[in-house]
This record gives C-alpha cells, sequence and structure tokens, in this order.
C-alpha cells in the first residue's frame, strides 16, 4: 500500500495524461493512486475538513482526519456528522477506485466511542462485495489508539463515465 | 410551531435562566426551545456548516442549510456527509427536546436525489418512539422544491443529566 | 381500506381474469387488491408462518401473525426472524401494490420491545418514496395493544414485469 | 474450528454439569460450543427451518440451512426473511457464546444474489467489537458455490444472565 498523504503529488500525478493513459491499461494499482489523486483535487468537502488520502488501492481506500474544535457537537465530542463524513470520503474513494463512476446509494453508521478534540480519526474502506453495478464496502473508523470509534457500511451504485 | 431561524434571538432566551427555570415547570414546548436555543449556541458544526434551526418542539425538529460550493464532491453534487450531517442535527435537536441529554447510537440514511450547489435543503426530524432510554427518530431530507433528497432513521440513548 | 383477511375470496377474485382486467385498467385500490390475493396465493412462507393479508391499497399493506410456541428463541420471545418475516412481507406487498414487479434491496430493523407467546403482531407498511425504480418503505410492527415491537425500513428495487 | 452439525451430541454436551462446569473456567472454546449446543436445542425456530450449527469459536458462529420450496416468495427466489432468519440465528448465536446472555438491537440487511430451491446457505458471524454491552458483528450469507447472496450488521446488547 502506498503512502499517498501529500495532495501535491497527487495531484501531478493525475494531471499527466500520460501516466493517466498508463495507468488505465493494465495496472489497477497504479490506475487507483490516480484516480485518488484527481478525486481528491476536486473534492474541496474532503479537504476543508482537514482529510487526507493516506492510501488506495484497488477496492480500498484510507482517509484521516484530526478531530477540530469546530467539529464538537453540544456534549464536547466530534459531531457524528464528521465521523460520518470521513467514513464517507473512504467509502467513495474506495468505491471510484477502479476508474468507474459510483455513487453511494446508502450507508449504516454505528457509533461506538466518542471522538474528541485533538484525536486522529483514520477511516479505512474494504470492497466486500462488487457485483454488476452494486457494491458493498465497510468502513472502519479507529482513533490514534486504535479504538474503534464506529462502522459504517455504505452501499454503491455504479452510473456511466469514467473517473479520470 | 415557532418560527426559531434566527441565532440570536435563541441564544438570548436561552440565556435568561429565568425563562430557562420556567421552562422547566410544565411547558414542554418552551422547555423544547430553551433547549433547542442553547444547543446551537454550543454547537459550531451546525453554525460553521450554515444551518439554521427553523422549528422545534417535544420529540421534532426542523433545520435548513444551503449547498455551498465547499460541500460538493467530485460529481459536483452535495457530498453525502453533509446531507448526513443536517439530518443528523436535526435528530440531534429532536432528541434533546425534551432537555434530558441523547445521544446518538446510530443511524442509516438512504439517498434518494442529489442535492445541488445552491439548493436549500431541509431536515425534518420526527420521533418514532421513545421508551426507557432508547428512541427512534425518522428525519425526512427535502430541497426547496419539496423533492425528497434522502431518509434518514437515528437510534437514540438517552445518557444522564439535563441539557440546559 | 377492505378487509381482505380471508384467503380463500382473495384468491377466487384473483382467480377470475375479467376482475384482473378491470383492475389493471383504471382502479388502482381495486389493482393492489387482486395483485395481493395473487401473491398471497402463492406465498407459502407467509402462509406456512400464519401471516394473513388485513389491508391493501397502493403503496401501502398491512399483514398479521400470531407469535406462536415454535417461533421461540432460547430467551423465551419471539426470535427477530419471524417479527423481519412479518416486516418484511408487509413491505413486499406494499411495494408491488402497483403491480410492477419489485423485490427488496436491503432494510434495516430496530427491535424495540419483544414478542410474546399468543401476541398478534400486525405490521403496517407505508410507502414513503418511489422515484424511478427505488422506493422506500416503512413499516411498524405493533403487538395488540398497539405497543411497538419493532420498526423496519426498506428499500425496493423495480425489476421487470407485473405481478398479475 | 469443530464441526457441530449433529444436534444430538451438542444437547449430550451441554446436558453435562460437569462439562458445562469446566467449559466455564478458563476454555473460552469450550465454554462457546457448551453454549452453543445449549441454545441450539432449546431453539424450536432455527430446528424448524432446517438449521444446523457448522462451528462455534468465542465471537464466531457458522449456520447452514438448505432453501425450500415452503421457503419461496412469489418470485420463486427465497423469501428474504428466511436468509434474514439464518443471518439472525448465526449473529444470536456469536453473540451469546461468551456465555453472556445479548439480545439483538437491531440489525441491517442487503440482499446481492436470490437463494434459489435447493440452495444451502451458509451464514458466518463474526464479532467486529464488543465494548462493554454493547457489539458490533458481521455476517455473510454465501451459497454453496461461494456467492455471496447477503450481508447481515447486526447491533447486540448484553443482559443479565448467563446462557448456561
Amino acid at each position: 500500500m502506498n503512502k499517498l498523504n501529500e495532495a501535491a503529488p497527487l495531484v501531478r500525478e493525475a494531471a499527466t495524461p500520460a501516466a493517466a493513459g498508463t495507468a488505465r491499461h493494465g495496472n489497477p494499482q497504479a490506475l487507483a493512486e490516480a484516480v485518488g489523486a484527481a478525486m481528491y483535487a476536486r473534492d474541496p468537502a474532503s479537504q476543508s475538513l482537514g482529510m487526507t488520502l493516506d492510501a488506495i488501492a484497488p477496492g480500498y481506500a484510507r482517509m484521516s482526519m484530526p478531530v477540530r474544535a469546530a467539529m464538537l457537537n453540544g456534549h464536547a465530542t466530534c459531531h457524528g456528522g464528521f465521523i460520518f463524513a470521513l467514513a464517507d470520503s473512504a467509502f467513495a474513494f474506495a468505491c471510484n477506485s477502479h476508474n468507474l463512476v459510483t455513487v453511494g446509494a446508502g450507508c449504516t453508521i454505528d457509533y461506538l466511542s466518542p471522538g474528541r478534540e485533538g484525536d486522529v480519526l483514520t477511516a479505512a474502506a474494504s470492497e466486500q462485495t462488487l457485483a454488476g453495478k452494486t457494491g458493498v464496502y465497510d468502513v472502519e473508523v479507529r482513533n490514534q489508539d486504535g479504538r474503534i470509534i464506529a462502522l459504517f457500511r455504505g452501499k454503491s451504485h455504479r452510473i456511466s463515465g469514467e473517473v479520470i
């Protein structure tokens, strides 16, 4: 699994038409990396929340996000929406990693432990099944100590088009 | 249902100890409004996303949020995490509206139509059942044309303490 | 809402080609009833579990089932699978009530109170949204005292063909 | 993983007080097997559906069930309720395998491929997390060819008491 947590090189790779062309033909890992770089570059939501794309592979993505003060809810723990957003982004990168445009159709999340200010949360999304246009992806969100914060399951639906 | 979509008056009301005291005794609607005002005042996440609390009542909350450019994903539609955050906030306000501190234990969301830049999304959360410490709340997210964007179901767990 | 809780008349109606023909043209309620009768007649699973179809209308179905001794789990309460089966059947009848063949794509259930031997559980399924091939249906399962036993949400997917 | 697919030996083991006593003290695998045998013996629902308990270990259970004609729905595929029941039973055995009485609080299922008459479905339930009274279990249901039929996620809640 390559480390991809610096946005700039990612973008540069993806912007190289030759590299993208190579990736499309016969190297699923290179294709996943190019797709990840391109998606991250045009995803202001994930960027503005401080998420980084730490690893991507066919059917897999890992992203992390520090819990900021502005993410706290009235109980001084991380608002569920931000934990969800991190899991949902990792899900999106994983299910688009094959370079076929795919959107979320629905998902469930179970919150198991609270996130605190200063925590760094990591979401690892893994493809469980992919048949026809429909896939199921499981995402584990853990904090810096490895404690499970949330479990997310997303169902994907492939639409037409390629990501890059 | 009162209109509560201006944050400043909400905060002012909640900051009046006498009003909060009155609300606690025998007027569930006044209590819900005071709780809503106090929760909103100390919820930087919902505020920074541009959410407003438009209505609150015992077991009910309605919030809205405009879809900004920074909320778009790589497919130029609203990132599911923000739709989720709106639904999740409405859920949080509804399930705390009785002034008993309550957190989300898990939820599901189904995305039915995309949100576009400039849309104003409204989430209406309604208590379906509340027994002991556990409740179930349904949230409908619609756009300005009344089109259903997402359906959310949240399960709540009451912990100790009062909100205000 | 017509009472349709006797299987025999239902089957007889559905078996009348003239009635089915009439139902198809311009009377959604008659069509829903004919579909319900036909589906019930060829649904050994629902029948063998003692379910009855008590009411059907476009986008709606209500079914009931007594909790038998053979349905109890190791904790002497109704095995979740049977509560689920009742909700799932009501969901199936509701989402096929328009006479377009529709299958379940996934669902969630939250158990809120146990079912006991001798209880009669009733599941009421209501269409929440239907757009293109995808619908969302909510099902409430209550016991004979009106107590909520479970909340179910099903997502449907229309495939090709008509039910009758 | 031991093979436990014959009900009689299971019951006999569980009925031996000495064996149960030994199992309670320091041998989690033996305890899980004794619990599984006892639960199966008093679970008429799983038995009457033809389910067998094929393997059990701490936090894990695997069960199988042939799809009978009586399990077919109006589309000639296995009624979702029976696929659910199999997954739900495997979930129940897995989450009670520590000998602490545990019930399901809710779950989700996604149907990925249909089950046909004569298929033998196998559900493998694995503990994902267990903290305090709450656990999350994932169940994969596959047919005899290894094809994924459904993915289930159950949330468990421990109540008081021991299973055996």
